[in-house]
């Protein structure tokens, strides 16, 4: 085994992100140590049970005392009060990095409260699944999946390292700013868990078609959006809330999309149909030859009974 | 080996559905032998080529000609031609069944055709990958997946040899009115294809963000609409331009919803966008209790490096 990148890795918040890190840091030699804080105690415990953590403390300032590394792995609109919280207990020279599915609000929540002599050099893994807390994290979840770091003028030396901290849990690292990232996210990832949380609230409500019918029946189409739409409620009020420019944005440009599709549907329009249904596919191809996605029918699915 | 249900198949349409029906009526002994018809000379080479067809015709009256089971695997815009070129060539005591995605205008469509003495009950098995054409056929395509007929007024014994054949294939098998399956597919199939194309068509064009970006970070939830919007274009435009009451009545609905969504986040209103979120993940447990899919995270896609 290698020498760690860091000797002690503090995880603020014990979730699906902070968890898989964990696991990732241990299977790869990447920590000396890795302490962790959560809010409960169950939590905290589970942490310690599992054996991801070396060390569970009840408070975050407590937690960052003497890592080199600080994650924040809370939601969001949680990051503002822990920074607070742990600014005057950072170890000079160490990096505090995030987490976060939103860029522009971390920073401006955060960079008030790191010190001088810390480095912060704000993070986002694209990787998740619909499940959440400390029993969900798994090594490999970082595997062939991009971490964009947003460094700003952060310190080359601290942000090198970080970086190999990601591509040493199998991660494709990309720099970019803050505002752009927000952007591509609200296109690849915010817009569409609104749409596919609202697809699933409108069959909840229509009454002519029951549940159990839209549950059974859920295979034609419909079974994706609920993956999505099962993701954890607290991390998604926050990225709407804290994204909400660029999500109205691209929101407004879907809307307009949508109405233009469904005239043609009223209108009888199949030429328009067809070519808009054609131009999509492409795309598709493109993801998988990115190695983002199995080109296997229906993901991958295995085809079993048991399925 | 049992009986075969059907001494003699013919596909209309040798595509994903057929094609896979030919896999497992061979696989599990349910057709004594199965002929095909396809437009081209490229598709009916490739059926006998792989082998799922016993024999292949260039017309579809030919193809039909002493068959016990005739299957319209054609898309829905196709049904009306085919069912007017074979009626004629109709065995007395078949049975006509098709696999296409709307049930009210297939029923208009090829009803008239169908010549006394003939069993017609239409079907729609609500499995499919994003591949279409022979060679994307597979036997257990239909395992634990439903199919729902439309038998009207159809002789009883014909319904129950056709609800047979589809148990053999290892699906549930409901029968609902023709009304009724177009509304609930819109609901979970039809209105959610429909907003896929659209999102994966904003984020075509939005120039601020290019296509590798966009392809690229695919993971974080756009992933699963593209899966969907690469759909077979022809299908989807003749299910939209056939279904357009039931997806535009959908649609209306998801607009207003999205609507107050959209609103909450202008707003800030968090306790509006948890609690949505929140009532939404309970729909996806339901689908998960009635195995349309797997708990597994992500799908379970396989976490190799391989992904």
């Amino acid at each position: 085994m290698s020498r760690p990148i860091y000797d002690r890795v503090a995880l603020i918040g014990l979730g699906l992100i902070a968890s898989s890190m964990a696991h990732a840091m241990k299977k790869w030699g990447l920590a000396g140590s890795v302490a962790g804080h959560a809010r409960t105690a169950e939590t905290r415990a589970a942490a310690l049970e599992i054996g991801f953590c070396d060390e569970v403390f009840e408070t975050a300032a407590e937690a960052v005392k003497g890592a080199d590394l600080v994650v924040l792995a809370v939601p969001v609109g949680a990051m503002r009060a822990v920074a607070e919280e742990i600014g005057p207990h950072l170890k000079p020279g160490a990096t505090v990095t995030d987490v976060g599915s939103v860029k522009q609000a971390v920073v401006a929540a955060v960079a008030p409260h790191v010190p001088e002599g810390v480095h912060f050099v704000p993070g986002h893994p694209l990787a998740g699944t619909e499940h959440s807390g400390p029993h969900s994290g798994f090594a490999t979840l970082f595997q062939n999946r991009w971490c964009l770091l947003v460094p700003a003028n952060a310190d080359p030396e601290a942000v090198a390292r970080l970086r190999a901290l990601w591509e040493g849990m199998g991660s494709y690292v990309d720099e970019m700013d803050a505002a752009h990232h927000d952007l591509v996210l609200a296109v690849t990832s915010h817009t569409p868990h609104l749409i596919a949380y609202t697809m699933v609230g409108v069959a909840d409500h229509l009454s002519r078609v029951t549940e159990s019918e839209v549950i059974k029946y859920s295979a034609a189409g419909f079974r994706d959006f609920t993956r999505i739409a099962a993701s954890d409620p607290t991390m998604w009020r926050d990225v709407f809330l804290t994204n909400k420019e660029a999500t109205l944005d691209i929101l407004g440009r879907f809307t307009e999309e949508l109405f233009v599709l469904q005239r043609a549907i009223r209108m009888g329009d199949g030429q328009h149909l067809h070519d808009y249904f054609t131009r999509t596919r492409a795309i598709r191809r493109g993801i998988i030859e990115a190695g983002q996605d199995t080109a296997a029918p229906d993901f991958g699915r295995t085809k079993s009974a048991g399925d």
